[in-house]
């Protein structure tokens, strides 16, 4: 047996700071509101980075704020491993979701580091910034900036509820981390790799360990602002009101029943909507809301978006709508070597395998533009995330974290 | 011509005053956001207390901080003349609904301060406290609580979006004016008249200058609440979902149709509803939204009240929903005599008056129910209000304070 077989990770160690870091931002009853570069984030950095300089790893950043943990290799010049996830959570966040990935990332680069052995190439340890787009949106900004898919100036620009623009939130986490040297935006990457929990129960039904992701299912969103006009609960009749609100439900309840109701394997969400002026007897002038769609085919998935622009023009008489486009992102398919690897590895570990696609979308989507990239999912209990219920096994987590150093030295 | 039939009232001061008032939070297009016990109310107690004292009013407050502003009279254990309106506005509000009513009153009572006319009776200005319940909800706290209609202990327990305590708001108010007195809650009342902008557009159209309230249309609130269960957008399978959001859009859509279109005298809207936990893609598990019903016809409003419950209860399935009636205020009758004396110091005048009912509640509906009660309304330009672009034309204004004036010398 090689050397490399040999090395196990610290499925102790691992689990504990996966619970230390749950402590940051915890709700109180197992859930985490740790939003994207929130004091919240600054504290999980503080923790995280402790972590990396203990396993000697250095530390950078970059212009989107990102965070890299670099194991140094013997060839420096080449293009690194690339394994890791994200620290931010949604408002009613759960443990594993992002962290999990971060976590056994490094986990895997402190392990190899304690060991004899060193690697050709750098192992980079990456916590992408605000993947979950709940308080910046959309989200996935630090993927995104990294593989040139959006201008940073745009993502600069997004501000939250507050008003707080993401370039000051920016600012403000580089300037509380001195210290840490700022990397020009976007490197090569040899090969890109993320673990995290599946957020869905096929695994758990199946009851298999190890999912071979085998893609991400398509996505569209959308922000669709109404407008209609004030006016007084008490005295405006009825026939001449332009209610925001009415529209909107008009709106909602014909998109659920035509696309939500498309075919069994799409996606309809309207996860976000604000009422202005938001007051008992003022009939409301303004909704504006954001649609989340997704299939895995993406002919209908574009179908499906084409319809939802007619049917908002369509319903949202007597009052006005605009819809802006936000995120586009077709299915994939991930790199079939590595994919392999995976399945490979879980089978010699003795893992119960199985290939998926992922219904929710991750930060490796926009790797995947740049070089090789796969993930690895293990369960999640009862498919439940975004939610303080959100939980994976002990034995799961050491096992995802494994997968991935074995996959690492197979590279 | 008695003398107090030459009594006249400074329009050139009222109007002044109005505009002064009206630059208290003003939102610099025109409108108005004063909320009930706010820095800004604050603000504006300091201005009209300014001028109370000036013309000899005494000032004093009440465990609920309505404001009483009263030139006393002759024969002081008479049950007094109660004349005013509110201070405080929609957030989106406007220069007159509520400050006409107080400045007209204030104009009056400053006028016979002037003369040499004393009246037999106190005549006491009143600002009340919270009519128009967007920050504290619902509104008309300070009226209902003089008229003990609801508990002082249930109002200061309503508590804020930011979850300040109406009772803790009350305390700041009295403890910002430490040199107030603060009097019993209630009092016996001769006469109570409230002038008002209409909020509608009847006398615009009908090209009159003053309305004699005959009385104000029923109305009912509720504030509903839909629960359902929080998942990830990008896996839960459609049919697995118990979206509040999605319910909130059948209900809406639904009462819409079937009580919105009920007839024409029916007014129904959603003014407010929220979302949570509101992030993209998170489905809602939560969705709190509030009705208000108005109609003329006391029966027609109760049965749709009760068709209201039935439709949500049906609709809301597979999530699950309570509804609290927070309203429930048939509607009134306003004093003959009343009426009749508004209308002759009308013609007197020679402005053209109309009879009519308010569709919009007012603090008078609870008078209503201690003593003689009545409402003058003036035009309000194309019905607007709660709206920056309410409106009312100089010589009205000061149609309604000097209809206000003969009526009160008349009582």
């Amino acid at each position: 047996m090689p050397l490399s077989d040999a090395l196990q990770i610290n499925a102790e160690r691992l689990w504990h700071r996966l619970m230390a870091l749950a402590q940051i931002c915890a709700n109180g009853k197992g859930g985490v509101d740790r939003q994207a570069l929130t004091d919240g984030e600054h504290q999980a950095w503080h923790l995280v980075i402790d972590w990396a300089r203990d396993a000697g790893l250095e530390v950078t950043t970059d212009p989107v704020a990102n965070l890299f943990l670099t194991l140094p290799g013997k060839e420096r010049h080449l293009p690194p491993i690339l394994i890791g996830s994200h620290l931010d959570t949604q408002p009613t966040g759960g443990r594993f979701d992002g962290a999990f990935g971060v976590m056994a990332a490094l986990e895997v680069a402190t392990t190899i580091s304690e060991s004899n052995l060193v690697s050709s190439r750098d192992i980079v340890v990456v916590a992408w910034m605000n993947e979950e787009g709940s308080r910046f949106a959309p989200g996935m900004m630090g993927s995104e900036a990294f593989a040139k898919l959006r201008p940073l100036d745009v993502i600069r620009a997004v501000t939250d509820r507050d008003g707080i623009s993401a370039g000051a939130e920016i600012d403000r986490i580089h300037a509380a981390f001195p210290d840490i040297a700022n990397r020009p935006l976007g490197f090569e990457v040899g090969t890109y790799i993320e673990p995290h929990i599946e957020q869905d129960s096929v695994l758990e039904r199946e009851e298999k360990v190890i999912g071979v992701v085998t893609g991400i299912q398509g996505k569209k969103t959308f922000e669709i602002e109404i407008a209609g006009t004030k006016g007084h609960a008490g005295t405006l009749p009825m026939s001449l009101r332009r209610d925001a609100v009415m529209a909107f439900a008009r709106i909602a309840e014909t998109l659920e029943r035509e696309i939500g109701g498309h075919d069994d394997a799409i996606k309809f969400t309207i996860g976000q909507a604000n009422v202005y002026p938001n007051a008992p007897s003022v009939i409301p002038d303004r909704v504006v809301f954001r649609v989340d769609l997704r299939h895995p085919d993406n002919e209908i998935l574009d179908r499906c978006g084409h319809m939802l622009r007619q049917l908002c023009e369509k319903y949202a008489k007597p009052c006005t709508i605009s819809i802006e486009a936000l995120v586009s992102a077709p299915s994939n398919g991930f790199d079939a070597a590595l994919q392999q690897a995976i399945a490979f590895a879980a089978r010699k570990r003795n893992y119960p395998d199985l290939s998926l696609i992922s219904f929710a979308g991750h930060d490796a989507r926009h790797l995947a533009e740049l070089c090789p990239s796969a993930m690895i999912f293990i369960p999640c209990k009862d498919g439940i995330s975004h939610d303080e219920k959100e939980w994976s096994e002990p034995d799961h987590v050491a096992a995802g974290a494994q997968v991935l150093l074995d996959v690492v030295l197979e590279v």
